[in-house]
């Protein structure tokens, strides 16, 4: 099994890695006895406070650099064995500033790509997203593998964000192809867990919910409520990156999926009754029209992400649903908060 | 119609001029009556010959600038009131310059825009290409604008070539929201007619064919020769370029094909029969596997690029049959030929 790259002993380098799956997937790969985690990050999105757990650990290190300068990746991944590649804009980031979206996303692929040839590196994955199959409404049923991308009538940095990562998966397959790179192309779904951060656009529903039932106001749905979301908690994620590293899979992409997907007003209702565990009785959620001028992602059809072909790829499927991550969220932000106060 | 951009009396300039869409455009513009058309190459795929016969058009201007240097354009576009987007990596480039194709394709249009926006031209023509539907099985029957995006089992290089333009379109949208910019995106179907080059890949059953049976060889079929290609003749292009900045369409996508499908192994008998027209009887083809390394893009579907969004949105159809445009090109071929023995 030449592309199994075993984790205990061996070096690996996260880019983009002061995130909330980089700073997830930095304590999985130690805990299971990576020789070094190097996380390579910017700090434009990243920041000090995702990886503040990690920080003083003997074999994490830091190391400030730009996906954008190639000598950084190249110094960075000095005898490095796997190469996680994170670093991205996404939609909401996308739509402020295309010009760096498009950059970080498709030259930064490049550049770590090329990197890792250039210093040998034995394995890379590589967060795809579920954006490329789209959304609106012709999104519906299962989304396998190689559902097409449906683009009509999505925002421009929706599209822009899944050709970017259409685009990020393809170089992969260009460098297996040209040099013998191994690679495995994980599509997330929608993050959510500890470490929780406000980029995502379909995370939004959580953590506004949340902080909106704390402060004591009625949580909000966009539109009926019906809308589908499949969300895929942190922790499972990490998870698969270490497996899709472990696995002798190479040359494939796969999806990375939760237990199940969930409606909107079914999240809303869910986060409500978390948040609100404390005592209040749940407020009833409040159905408001779109906000102008903010990107949300909506999909017309009921959709479910199939997380199958990744179980047959790298014997990966989650195993946390989203009460219990949910719940775990809710308590990291609590401990955070009562941190913060105290 | 404040959409609306007449030819007579304004300036266009055509980013990728020295090309084959490139120099059919500017004679249609220079013939409908604009003030000047300026000619924007680095003469990396252009060439001095196919602008050779406009050269000395008193209000044609040839200017040698790069898409990736924003400040080449913004002193070519001064007072432009069009201008049409034609520079780009296609599949076969691609593949060679992978780097250099998605600078192209992606940061090319980006500054061709911002240009467009700083010296407040009135419309952008963005030329896409069928690729937004890839390619492979599953692309079959009508292709219309909203067909999603097919890229399983296609190469890498022609998924990032799709990808690139779902992103150049995107990208005018986007400028379209921000800016107001009006644009009208037309996806090319493979060109062909007089100043034919060999860059794209399936323009190459053409030219490949004709050279052969000028050589007195058989001229030969990949596969079993029942795959579908949907070419338009150059002329008919020019004509929806043009139609295109005078139509009041804006912030659309249409799609612009010939007159009707063709088969290969139609395709390969007509040239073969066209290119013999002088004597030879037309020899039978041969059928022959694929050439390793050599990337050529097959569609197992019978499919067909419906133009009849193009005839709503700017009043565009073709008008040259495969065996009228055929003629055509040979004749160009062989006075080239002529003159270059002579």
């Amino acid at each position: 099994m030449p592309a199994a790259l075993p984790v205990a002993g061996n070096r690996f380098v996260i880019v983009g890695g002061a995130s909330l799956v980089g700073s997830a997937t930095a304590g999985e790969l130690l805990d299971h006895g990576a020789a070094e985690v190097v996380l390579f990050d910017n700090f434009a999105f990243g920041s000090e406070q995702a990886v503040a757990h990690l920080k003083d650990h003997p074999r994490l290190r830091l190391v400030r650099g730009d996906v954008m300068r190639l000598p950084d990746l190249l110094r960075a991944t000095e005898g490095a064995a796997g190469l996680l590649l994170l670093a991205a804009y996404m939609t909401l980031s996308m739509d402020r500033d295309p010009w760096g979206g498009l950059d970080v996303n498709i030259r930064g692929v490049q550049n770590a790509l090329e990197a890792a040839r250039a210093n040998r590196a034995r394995k890379v994955v590589f967060a795809s997203s579920n954006a490329v199959y789209g959304y609106g409404p012709k999104v519906a049923g299962e989304l396998v593998e190689d559902t097409p991308f449906h683009s009509v009538g999505a925002p421009p940095a929706a599209i822009l964000y899944g050709a970017s990562k259409i685009i990020g998966e393809q170089l992969c397959r260009d460098y297996h192809r040209r040099h013998g790179l191994d690679y495995v192309v994980l599509r997330y779904s929608t993050v959510y867990g500890e470490r929780q951060h406000y980029r995502a656009a379909n995370a939004l529903y959580i953590i506004e919910t949340y902080d909106r039932v704390r402060r004591g106001e009625r949580p909000q749905v966009f539109g009926d409520g019906s809308e589908t979301k499949h969300f895929v908690y942190v922790g499972d994620l990490a998870r698969a990156n270490r497996m899709a590293f472990e696995a002798a899979a190479t040359d494939v992409a796969v999806n990375c999926s939760g237990p199940a997907p969930i409606t909107t007003l079914e999240l809303v209702r869910l986060v409500t009754r978390l948040a609100g565990a404390g005592g209040h009785p749940a407020p009833e959620p409040e159905f408001v029209g779109e906000e102008p001028g903010k990107v949300r992602l909506t999909s017309g059809g009921a959709f479910r992400i199939a997380h199958e072909a990744a179980e047959r790829a790298i014997g990966w499927r989650p195993l946390v649903d989203m009460e219990e991550g949910l719940r775990r969220l809710i308590a990291w932000r609590e401990g955070k908060e009562g941190r913060g106060a105290g």
